[in-house]
C-alpha cells in the first residue's frame, strides 16, 4: 500500500509498506479521503517536531470502509463506511474521572501522537469508529472531523437560537462554526480579512465584514446597542484577540478557537467591566461527531464550497504547499488513488 | 457638617458645609464609618480624574443611622442602621433589560460618579438602602461593601462545597474572598507577596504560600495533580495574571477580580487546551449585599483583622497616604468625630 509520511526538513514522502492485519479489539479502515487542516500543517512547518516521531503517518479527517475486523471486535462488519473520533484517552488521570475524557490530561491525539489515517489500510481501536450513514458521501464525510470541532465550540458557547454570535476569522473552522451556529438558529456575521474568502463566504449567504472598516460601531447596531451574545476568536491573530471583547454583550461568550502559540494581550479591563467570559475549547466529545455527521447528511455544512479540490496521495506534497500559501480552504487527499498499482 | 473633598493633585481636603434635607424618595444617613478602598487611591492618584467631577465627595464603603426621611419614603425609620448599595442604574440599557443591571451599560456608581458617604450627612435614595440587624456593630457594617464585592466574585466562580480555590493577591479583597470562599466550603490557599501580610493571613489559619516559591508544583500536589477548582486573580500583577493559568484543572475557573488598566498577556494556549473558564466580575448583586451582612452578622468575617485602625475624618490625608505606602490592610474613617464641633 502507499504511505505519506512527514519526514521533517518541510517536507513529505509517499512510500510503500505492507499492510499489518488489525490486532484485537481494532478494524483495519481503507482510508478513503482525508482533509488536511492547520494542525498538519503546523507539523509541517517543524513547530511540532517535539511531539510528533518522525517518520511520521499523520492525518486525522477522514472516511474510509472497514476493510477487515480484528479479534474481538463486535457490532461492525467488513465494508461499513465509517469515520475515527482521534482522542485516545487514558480513563485514570483527574480529567478523566471528572469527566472530561477528551482533554484527558495524558491525551494520545490520533494522528499526530500516534500513526494517522494517510494509508491505504488504517488499524484503528473498534471504540474510535463513528458509523456513517449511506447516504453521506465518503468525501463530504472526510468533513465530519473539523465540523465535530465547530460543533463543539458552538456548544460550549451555549448559544442560543435567535442569539447573535460574530466569528473572526473566515477560514474552515470559521467558516464551519458559521454554518452550525445557523443550524443552532443563531445569527451570525464573519470577519475576514482575505477578499476571495469574504467572496465566497458571501455567496453562501452569510453578512461579511473587513476588520479594516468599522466592525465595532456595525455589531453595535446589529445588536441595538447590547453587543454580540457570542464571539468565536478563530483567526489566530494578535490584533483579534485584543479586539474580540468589543464585540461582545454585557456577560457575553467569547469562544478562544484559534491556536495562540504565545501569550497574546487580553483587554481584562473590558472582560470585568462587562463581566465577560473567556472559553477555551479544544477538540470534541462523541455526542458533538454524531450531531457533525448529522449535519453533514442534512446538508446543513457547505461541504462543497469547502472542499477546494481533491488530490492523490502521491501529490499531497503539493496539497501541502498550496494550503501553506493560504490559496485554498480545504483539501482532501484521495488516499486510494493509485493503491491498486502499488 | 464636615465635608472630605477629593481636590485634585493628590490631596483630600476637609471643609465645613449645611446638610441638606433629603428629597423626595431619599433618606438622609448620619454616616458613621467609611472605609477607604483600592477605587478611592486610584482616585486620589488622579488616575480618574477623567470620570470624577472635582471637588468630589466620595466614599462607598460605609455604615450610618438614618437621621431623616424625605417625602415618599415608605418602611424606613429614623434611627434604623443601615449600609448603601452604591449602584445606579438606567433600568432601560440592554445589560439592565437583560437583568444585569449592576453591570448597567450607564452606571451610575455612587461616591464615584454621584457624591459618596465622606459627610456628616448623606442623602440617598431609600432604593439603595440595605438594613443592618442590630447586633452588627457600625464598625463591622462598613465591610459589608468589600464583603459583597467577594460574595460576588465567590458566586460568580460557582466554587462548591469541597472544591480547592486558589487566592492570587492577599490584600483586604483577596482575603475576603478567602473568608467567603471557606464559608461556602471550600478549601483556599492564598498567595501573597508582603510577608507582613502572609504572617497575617497565616493568623487566621489559612494556608499561605510566597509567589517566588514554587506554586505551581505545590497546587498540584495539593489537589492530587488536578489542579484548583477556581483561580481568583486579585493582585492586579501582570506576572499573576501570565501565571494564574498553570493553577487550574481542566475545566477549571479563573476570576479576573483586580483592575487591569492595560492589556495583559494571558496564555491562550492554556486556556485552550484545558479548556478553561476565565469571567470577569464587577461589583455585586442585592443578594450579594445581603449575603454579606448575613456572613458579617455571623462572625465567618475575620473583620477585626481586616481593620488596621479607625481615623476621625479630619485626619482623611493621613489615612490614604498610610494606605498608599501599602502600611494597612483596611483604615475606616470615624465620620461622625468632630461633627459635633463642627
Ligand atoms: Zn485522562
Ligand atoms: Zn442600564
Amino acid at each position: 500500500m502507499l504511505v505519506a509520511h512527514y519526514a521533517g526538513n518541510r517536507t513529505m514522502t509517499v512510500g510503500r509498506a505492507e499492510p499489518n492485519p488489525p490486532g484485537f479489539g481494532q478494524v483495519q479502515i481503507a482510508v478513503a479521503f482525508n482533509g488536511i487542516c492547520g494542525t498538519d500543517l503546523h507539523i509541517l512547518s517543524g513547530h511540532m517536531d517535539a511531539r510528533v516521531a518522525m517518520p511520521a503517518i499523520i492525518g486525522h479527517e477522514m472516511s474510509g470502509t472497514i476493510s477487515a475486523l480484528g479479534e474481538g471486535v463486535d457490532g461492525w462488519a467488513v465494508g461499513d463506511p465509517v469515520t475515527v473520533m482521534p482522542l485516545a484517552w487514558d480513563g485514570t488521570c483527574p480529567a478523566c474521572l471528572a469527566g472530561n475524557r477528551h482533554i484527558c490530561q495524558n491525551l494520545d491525539f490520533v494522528g499526530i501522537d500516534s500513526p494517522g489515517a494517510l494509508q491505504g489500510r488504517w488499524n484503528v481501536d473498534a471504540g474510535l469508529l463513528v458509523a456513517l450513514p449511506p447516504s453521506l458521501s465518503l468525501r463530504h464525510a472526510a468533513l465530519v472531523e473539523p465540523t465535530a470541532v465547530a460543533v463543539h465550540d458552538v456548544h460550549r458557547s451555549e448559544l442560543e437560537p435567535g442569539q447573535k454570535a460574530v466569528v473572526i476569522g473566515g477560514g474552515p473552522i470559521g467558516l464551519l462554526i458559521a454554518a452550525v451556529s445557523r443550524s443552532c438558529g443563531g445569527d451570525v456575521v464573519v470577519i475576514e480579512l482575505d477578499p476571495g474568502r469574504r467572496q465566497r463566504i458571501a455567496d453562501l449567504g452569510y453578512t461579511v465584514l473587513d476588520p479594516r472598516d468599522d466592525t465595532v460601531g456595525w455589531v453595535e447596531e446589529w445588536t441595538g446597542g447590547a453587543g454580540a451574545d457570542v464571539v468565536f476568536e478563530v483567526s489566530g491573530a494578535a490584533a483579534a484577540v485584543l479586539g474580540a471583547v468589543d464585540y461582545a454583550k454585557v456577560r457575553g461568550t467569547l469562544v478562544v478557537v484559534a491556536i495562540h502559540p504565545e501569550p497574546r494581550p487580553v483587554n481584562l479591563q473590558r472582560i470585568f467591566w462587562r463581566e465577560l467570559r473567556l472559553l477555551g475549547a479544544r477538540v470534541y466529545q462523541r455526542e458533538d461527531f454524531e450531531t457533525a455527521v448529522a449535519l453533514l447528511e442534512a446538508g446543513e455544512i457547505p461541504a462543497d464550497a469547502l472542499i477546494t479540490e481533491t488530490v492523490p496521495l502521491a501529490e499531497i506534497q503539493s496539497a501541502f504547499d498550496t494550503l501553506t500559501a493560504g490559496a485554498a480552504m480545504k483539501i482532501l487527499i484521495d488516499v486510494q488513488s493509485g493503491q491498486e498499482t502499488a
